[in-house]
């Protein structure tokens, strides 16, 4: 998607050629106009589709997945990294292993809010090792539903979350993908679009 | 807001007169459709304000606030609760007291996104003791920026910090304020919309 890897060239800063920060239009301050044109983009890609709900685990990325609900006309559902009192007794439960904290947690989604019934889309901000769209993967197939697809905003295409995914015949349609920071610049997977 | 009130009355769960859930259109699921009602009804609420950007901590309540930025046109930018690797070195910071928790937390904004230049518009799901909003309207301060009010989904009127921050003169704007629970029942402070 041109506009989004145009904001990311203009607007994303490379920290020790490692961490992509995208603050001031994706994960800090979130630009609504762009997220607008990102959640038209997922319909287009998944319109043939019969999606009948959107699904993200909380807590990043809630913004994208809404703006997107709008296109497709479906609610979204969220998977619940926390227990809490006000969480169903009744849930689909994965676990999920965070690099970052390096600990295992548990994600919940409450079998009133998924069905066999159901066709689901995953939106997510990110997708790097693909640790989290495995658990959720792994709520869909407990409660039924059918997976349609993974929309993701920016995929790290050096790590290997996306390729599992493909591997496994699951359609994901990624807004830009990223091959790789060099001089602190950004490699798009598209070598037509990158600033190189 | 009667729409939001008669969701309340049809699937909000009141659990022990205490904990009120409203999972299937608010905080577990988010119902697309009344989220826009609810961004229109804030943006009607609020439209003589010269609002520049709305504000919000993470997590929950991050659709409702990104689906009024619609209605105003302006950025969200949200409070982060995690010191994360990416984010701003200056950023302005608040302490926030969780009573379920029972403990302190920071919340931090990039100093790049917030400035005197702003009127800030804080949207959040729920209103109780108002400690979260005491820490925003901290954070608001030390920027500068203009506090142009308060829109919530649901306030606990029986609670405190509706009351505290309509006694420092903030306009304070509840969609719907609950006045407590009776037989498991929800008390609304606008009594002819009661179930009663």
């Amino acid at each position: 998607m041109e506009l989004l890897k145009k904001r990311i060239i203009e607007e994303g800063t490379v920290i020790e050629d490692e961490i992509l920060k995208v603050d001031s239009f994706l994960n800090h301050q979130m630009d609504i106009e762009l997220f607008k044109a990102m959640g038209e983009t997922f319909y287009e890609r998944f319109k043939e589709r019969k999606i009948t709900k959107i699904l993200k685990i909380e807590a990043s990325g809630i913004g994208i997945a809404a703006i997107a609900a709008l296109y497709f006309k479906v609610p979204v559902v969220f998977a619940k990294k926390t227990q809490s009192k006000n969480l169903d007794a009744e849930t689909y439960c994965s676990k999920v292993y965070s690099f970052t904290k390096q600990k295992y947690y548990d994600v919940q989604v409450s079998k009133r809010y998924l069905s066999k019934e159901d066709h689901i889309l995953v939106i997510d901000d990110f997708l790097a090792n693909g640790k989290a769209a495995e658990g959720i993967i792994d709520i869909i197939t407990q409660s039924g539903a059918t997976l349609e697809g993974i929309g993701i905003v920016i995929e790290k295409g050096f790590q290997e979350g996306g390729k599992l995914l493909r591997d496994r015949d699951i359609h994901v349609e990624s807004l830009a993908i990223i091959d790789g920071f060099k001089n602190g610049k950004v490699i798009f997977r598209d070598r037509a679009a990158s600033p190189e």
